[in-house]
């Protein structure tokens, strides 16, 4: 053990003995599997001793082999609550024992784009985690850039809802909700009622729009929705959201259209739905190009805009978690021991019939 | 002559008797022909007798036959400098005998989109000068609403430059410059060295970029452009603008992409070279869909505008007109008679050969 | 009665005959008497038969003498709801008959101030009506410049709420909310809990602040402000405000001060909790100076506004009540017939020891 | 020498050894004089040789003792450029050799002010340099969290233009020109033509202002800022600065007033002259409060800011620098040797006698 780390009983030291993880194992393949205990590499990292963790669409993308960037032995996974067992001696904002929230974009803080707020691309992080740097479904994970890329967990907080804040809440509010410039009274589309989506719509209702309209193809998912505070949902299995919007909204359109699926038919109800001056977020990962239809939309005065999240408003979030506005929790369906996240991920990976929308893993406190 | 409207003399009573105009007699066909002087429509009309107008690529579109709106015997044109000869009694802002500066846009100013600032989609107005209703290539021209639609023109103001405030410098301003947020030190490059592409080059220099680069298939322009403070040009006959932009960058792409053609290629050079977090601002007026490369942009944090041009702006350009910062004049290459109207056109419908820009029509003074 | 205006039955035509009304006769005095009917005077022009109006506190101010632009033999009033009997020519965006909010801010919609969206300061209106013109403390007003200074009630719209949009609510949510900056998460502080104090607090709420603390010397507006929302009270009277919104913010000050009396003591309040950064917004109308510590502020990086409402966001407002998001009509405490409105002047003249905020009075439909 | 630090020839080894330095001792005391080399100390340090280095208005208030915070024994001055001769071994953005510029504010990067942009709050920094911690005017500096402190100097940079990017040209465009929001066309009256007033009227340019008002009691530095694009100028010797600048401004007042001087006297000329709807930009560092004149602006619309500079925009400064649209080496009157800053403090001390706007002080490379 380095003399610049410290560490505390009775967690074994980080650095050495093994732990459990989920490890890909290329396509189709993964594994819950020992791996080498992660230590301190650099004077800015941390080690964290998860207690909570989730699994995001992304990873079951990367289980089918759909992102080329993560390469078999990776331990997936972006999202995670835990406690400090290890900082290197770069690290101030937090210490050993504290209990923090892991942060999906890893940021130093300091380059060209950090500094602009765009955390997403910073030279020396992104999206790293559970991708090019081993990730949290595991007992153990490496952060660098750890005073930047982690958040104190506040007091009597509650990890099942603020895990949410890893990736889909700011990944919600930032890409939908913020780059959309909802603004109250207005009315807001999502196309989309999936995790994301739904957290669209919960993040929506910060700016109190006027009314929040739900398009997806699973009526359950509908249902939540409505729970939610959706004021009207559409099924789009016909062929007709377009009409159905353009029907509730008097010929008008909406002001805010936010594509929360990543397909060129989800983005083209996107695009026709648009009121002028309307504003197009896209939220959705896309693997293909899309048609954008300028011959109508370039005299309507819209707005698109893409946005990998930053992560620049976990603060906020924090804050209005705290506030008790915003009951992340409310996404959770499932709920398995760090330990059969193998079983886990089948459920998520069966969401329609599970009726699955985030899954959360605990990871046991003792070992 | 009806008892709520004013008479100059010595001009003949708008409302009673003939006038020279430019008419549109289906695709292709064009005639300079006695038609009635306009009158007073409603109250918030005002008649203005033309001293300046100017020609502008949507009149040749139209005489293309390519602007289905535009119906046969229409008189065209949508810029222009005149006298107010005649006003309806609700008009308070402007009275007989005013040099006004008449805008492309007619906005009523008081319906929910002009309250947003966005005049183009006026309920009750928007761009009709020589579209829906007759326009300004002609001796005279009816404009309604007319206290939000034309602006004095300030003392010892010169007509030639002035007269780009109705259409050109607007639409590059508020579609490229304003939607694109320019900010000092960035770097800009604009696709389309004509008119509007100058236009924009012209007016991005009110917020300090770093670098302009001008991109166009004609070195005449570009030779312009260098001499209004293009700091590249790149002639993009080769095929080969993106690689030389990500040259230009040192691989990093743009902060703002101007489109100012209006085809699925030069929107694409837009789309290829922009940096991470960059502003792609369509000012083209499009007649097909594009290709929207969202497998590739959905994690770059983009933002793509279009907009037709709302001339909100005009009061801040005739002030930076005042102060001497901006010489709009520099846009003018042709000058004529406005009874030589048709000549003016063969001009302009020749731009490249012509190495024309702008061409003033100069109305004569007394007839 | 002219021809270009339009009559309804069974109302007697605006423009002839009498009506009663609350008229100002110099300090401390004031009649409900007779008067001659508005008559349509521009063409810009509208008549409204009032159904619903209020009072507000700066009537009284003009009562005890303090508005020196008020003369005696003005009818009173700035806010309203009422039918359209009569327009000018040059009206179009309201029709005879049609149910109308009446606006306190009236404005032309086209000078260089509506232009930029300060209708406060209308080079044509402004705050006139009930001040250098006849208000809506009467059976009928003249509302110049109809069409940008009335607004259509939607169908099934609540009278007692939407009268609160006439001024109390576009005061509290621009003067103090908008110009205050209040975004998600923060921690704001309300200095004043009377009818405006209470309107900043209930639309803060469309932007989902963590916490809103209200002070004032009067427990019962802090316990209506507690049903409201806010989500701390400060009782003021023992000089101890600053000390208690230091330790509710665990020393480091609010996010948002609003200041909404109108008195350098409350003022001063608000510049000592403001956090670095902070945001004050002056709500409150103010008859002398204040001291302003600069040696303090300079540093801190604080953001001080003023603004006379400009109600540009009334039709936000609308949409919002629309959805159910706001009950404006929570703000009243008491009703009058109109023809009581002398008695309605004694009681919210004794606001505290009524426990008043707004009191309506209402019109009989038919006389 | 500590192993995680590096060491470049033939400079010695900061951290043994000597130095000269400029060390205050109280108010009115200043010696130029021998200090121990400065140390890496926390990893994150890194310690630079200065090769150019200026003195700040400030430091005359230091030397006055005015500045509490800073005690006798300290080394003075807070801009200057030079060569990094050592790293801690977190530092990964500067490396030994490289030429930086030093911000005056230091900066952690991570905290929740630096988060928010506001590095002038940060928690572990802010204004330390020449205040609580050693500053510039000596040999050497360490400089606390170097990565986020310093900036890389562009190949062929000019060191003395730059070295105003240390302080005053950052603090002139953020507090000034950003938080006035200089609009192109707008009408900006600047309150002191000293050097920060003058880095205003330099800054303000990058957004084409329409006119920019200087006033100052000193005819010499209103020439300067005749020569630096001031459109007029007003000597207040006698008190009429307000009258002369509603004259200027055809009674209507300014968009955006600039405090740049610190006194109440100055507050109430910017004050004064506020239009409707203008912004007042405190930059001043004020040693008393000021009176603020409520019972004339509660309804003007004024926004009035304040701001510690946080050179966030020192990237934006660099890169305007860059493409020759800001010569800052026009502030430059004085050059002296580093050796010789005692006689460059009795210059700049006397600078109205002396003409002096900023002094600079140049190291040799070789000792």
């Amino acid at each position: 053990m380095s003399t610049d780390t410290v560490l505390i009983e009775p967690v074994a030291p980080a650095g050495s003995g093994t732990m459990k993880a989920l490890v890909y194992h290329g396509p189709g393949k993964r594994a819950w599997e020992d791996r080498p205990k992660p230590a301190i590499q650099e004077p800015t990292d941390a080690v964290i001793r998860l207690t909570t963790a989730t699994i995001c669409g992304t990873d079951l993308h990367i289980l089918k082999g759909d992102v080329p960037s993560v390469t078999p032995g990776r331990i997936l996974g972006h999202e995670g609550i835990g406690i400090v067992v290890n900082v290197g001696n770069a690290v101030t904002g937090v210490h050993v024992g504290d209990r923090v929230l892991i942060s999906c974009i890893t940021s130093c803080g300091k380059c060209d784009y950090c500094k602009k707020g765009m955390y997403s691309h910073c030279r020396a992080g992104g999206w790293i985690l559970g991708n090019t740097i081993d990730g949290t479904q595991a007992e153990f994970v490496r952060i660098p850039h750890a005073d930047n890329s982690l958040y104190l967990v506040p007091p009597g907080g509650d990890e099942e809802g603020l895990v949410m804040l890893s990736d889909i809440l700011p990944t919600g509010f930032e890409c939908g909700v913020l780059n959309g410039a909802v603004k109250p009274g207005d009315t807001v589309a999502i196309v989309g009622a999936g995790p994301i989506g739904l957290a669209v719509l919960l993040t929506s209702q910060f700016y109190s729009p006027g009314s929040v309209i739900m398009i997806d193809l699973d009526d359950n998912r509908l249902r939540v929705a409505q729970g939610f505070g959706a004021t009207a949902v559409i099924n789009s299995a016909d062929g007709k959201a377009v009409e159905r919007v353009m029907e509730l909204t008097g010929g008008t359109g909406v002001d805010v259209a936010v594509e929360a699926v990543g397909t060129p038919a989800t983005f083209d109800i996107c695009q026709s739905i648009l009121a002028p001056g309307g504003h197009l977020a896209n939220v959705g990962v896309h693997g293909k190009p899309a048609q954008l239809r300028l011959e109508k939309l370039w005299d309507r005065n819209i707005t698109l805009t893409t946005r990998l999240v930053d992560t620049v408003t976990t603060p906020m979030l924090l804050k209005v978690v705290q506030s008790g506005k915003l009951q992340p929790s409310k996404l959770v369906t499932h709920r398995f021991a760090l330990s059969d996240v193998m079983k886990a991920y089948d459920t998520f990976g069966n969401a329609a019939k599970e009726s699955a929308l985030k899954v959360i893993l605990k990871n046991q406190p003792a070992r």
